[in-house]
């Protein structure tokens, strides 16, 4: 029976983490950054040294490859990604590129061949230094120029990246891979969250992808001497926005459930002690991973706004700052991660992911799934973040599992 | 019988309002500035011309008195200020100085005898452009080196002020006059307000001068993926502070009525769309004019907070920022004024003034009062601000009226 080799793929763990290691015990690994320049040339020679083909696409992203006897076959694509935020954990992206590395290492030592060719994967900037999901977008044909024009870093920190890695803009918009070479995609990555901790289970099986949208509501009042202006006269742009912050919140809970709301930036003008506040602008994200849900969840929020608004004699401007279509998972390819988990004795249950994912990228090219271990306390982004060894070897064999389990159906 | 001369005095209205004229209609001589200086000299040369005794005080406050017979009599002050906020309207402070100096001069041309001086005022700074209540605060012993040490325009402008008229720190902090010297304080304003317009009231008499107390209120909870935490397992700062808004507006409308309470500042950390708020600031500041309320309030809004940061899983943490206390108003001069807009035929009513006004320094060192005539739609601190020029006449006429009373009082 082919199974993982646990101390190579731990040692492959720990010796990753070397690379832009943080003090605090974490690493900090910004795409296109030295320390990703380091861990890219690591990997470049991990997988040359495993004698796997290597290449990297125009955007930057990085392919190690087990050959099928047949070159015209399709590729199973499995992997994730080896950047990480700003003194971010050591698991987040780094387990899912190695649990697909060790997965194809595995494969090779069995010497069994394979009715697909295996691709391990480093996508580019998944976290959003420059660009959210930048290299898996890049693969998938969904970059646009437009979201080059205005990077989360600025145009100067995007330009120094690239020319640091070899890479050009150009490069980027040119990298879309034909989705009739793909069989398909599986990500394994750190929960980030608590719910498979509390549910005591091993392995989550990822149903959607959730959906992100983002809007500015600008709550507008009049400003008002804070002593004079009697409290039912008053135009109070900041009582609107915080009646609006309970009620979106309880609708969420209540009627949108597991989908979540957040208000992350709040700024009031004209801002002092006893100025009523005639002018707030307020951030919201919610998340939903399933579109009509989410359509509704929108529709509703929008309208409670409004009727806010109104309630306080205060007039509302809804602005989208960015939006995410939610991603479902392949069924076929949900069912081959259950099946791979039950036959390495692994409890698993199916959830949302509430984070994006390379997958949800992915998803819009070909069947995805991706799937969780548990990370203590929840715990991410963070160097602090922490999965434990047998969670972290659980991940790197429901990987070799499926690949042989889709292996077995191709072999039918 | 005396009457005011209503032509000379919407004349010296409409002078005083060419000082620091604003396009927009309005008026900016912010303290020290070079139109304060303007204006005071205005003042000064009507004074002198008017063949009143001019004094200013090493405060920078400017006295015209019309004398009693008797050198020694005590001396009734009325009067209000001449600075405005930054573009600020026509009429806040400066109806107050010359309806009385109009009463003065009504006075001295019916050459009556008075049992007491008059002497009408100019305070130095009522609207804090470096510090509020400036010169009433040091003409009646209250300001201290400390407010001197951070005043709100910084050290550098309070000196750069204080030069340009010729006045210094220590003169300032030795300004002090002796209470005996005084009979009481009366101050006519405008209302800043909508009440003596909604109620259909001529004049509004003051009964007490709100006390304030502003808060700085830290609500600190943990920052978290805005996708990943379950909506029930967060600590989100901006959960605490939204409900403490609306719940603490509602206790003071329901519990506190006619107290108010303000949130003019708010700030959050870390600050993005996708993260939990950890942390928010938040600026309360809440208004009363009975001091046994006030301190009720306080500790239900105080109890409030921990009682929500509790439900909220939050640590809260309360910071004074500042505080004046009630000052309430002579009983006897309230009748006074009553009289007074009795023999003028004007209705009038009793209310709380939310704002401060030097009369509440004046307060705690001898008899004081103040009334206010309407100020359409309760416009102030803006150009727009407007009293008809029929209450512009009442508010002289009762000013007149109060001295007349006070002074057949004190013939018996």
């Amino acid at each position: 029976m082919t199974t993982i080799n646990q101390e190579r793929f731990l040692s492959l763990l720990d010796e990753q983490a070397t690379i832009g290691a943080t003090p605090e015990g974490g690493l900090s690994r910004p795409a296109l950054s030295e320390a990703d320049m380091a861990i890219r040339a690591w990997f470049k020679q991990q997988v040359q040294s495993a004698g796997l083909d290597y290449r990297r696409d125009s955007a930057g992203n990085q392919f190690a490859r087990l050959p099928a006897d047949d070159p015209s076959a399709k590729a199973l694509l499995i992997g994730s990604h080896l950047d990480s935020v700003p003194d971010g954990g050591r698991y987040d992206g780094a387990l899912g590129v190695l649990s697909a590395f060790e997965a194809v290492l595995s494969l090779r030592d069995s010497g069994q061949s394979l009715p697909f060719h295996v691709d391990v994967v480093n996508f580019t900037d998944e976290e959003g230094t420059h660009q959210g999901l930048l290299g898996s977008s890049a693969f998938t044909g969904q970059l646009t120029p437009q979201a080059l024009e205005s990077p989360r870093s600025g145009r100067d920190a995007l330009s120094a990246g690239l020319a640091r890695a070899g890479l050009t803009e150009d490069g980027l918009l040119s990298a879309a891979s034909p989705a009739e070479a793909l069989l398909g995609y599986i990500e394994v990555h750190i929960e980030q969250g608590t719910r498979l901790e509390s549910a005591n289970q091993a392995i989550g099986v990822v149903s959607h992808i959730v959906g992100i949208r983002s809007n500015w509501l600008t709550f507008k009042g009049e400003a008002a001497h804070a002593g004079t202006m009697p409290m039912t006269d008053r135009r109070d742009a900041l009582q609107g926005a915080a009646e609006f912050i309970r009620q979106a919140r309880e609708l969420v809970m209540r009627d949108f459930h597991p989908g979540v709301v957040n208000f992350g930036r709040i700024s009031l003008a004209p801002g002092a002690f006893n100025i009523v506040p005639a002018e707030v602008r307020l951030a919201m994200e919610f998340r939903h991973g399933d579109l009509s849900v989410f359509d509704e969840m929108e529709t509703a929020l929008h309208a409670l706004a409004h009727r806010v608004a109104e309630d306080c004699k205060l007039e509302l401007t809804l602005e989208s700052a960015h939006a995410v279509t939610p991603a479902p998972m392949s069924e076929h390819l949900i069912e081959i991660v259950e099946s791979a988990s039950d036959r390495a004795g692994l409890s698993h249950t199916r959830l949302m992911s509430f984070a994006g994912h390379d997958a949800q990228a992915l998803a819009r090219m070909t069947d995805s799934v991706m799937y969780f271990v548990p990370s203590v306390d929840g715990i991410s982004h963070n160097p602090q973040e922490f999965t434990r060894p047998q969670d972290c070897i659980n991940a790197a064999t429901v990987m070799l599992n499926s690949v042989l389990l889709l292996a077995e159906q191709h072999g039918d």
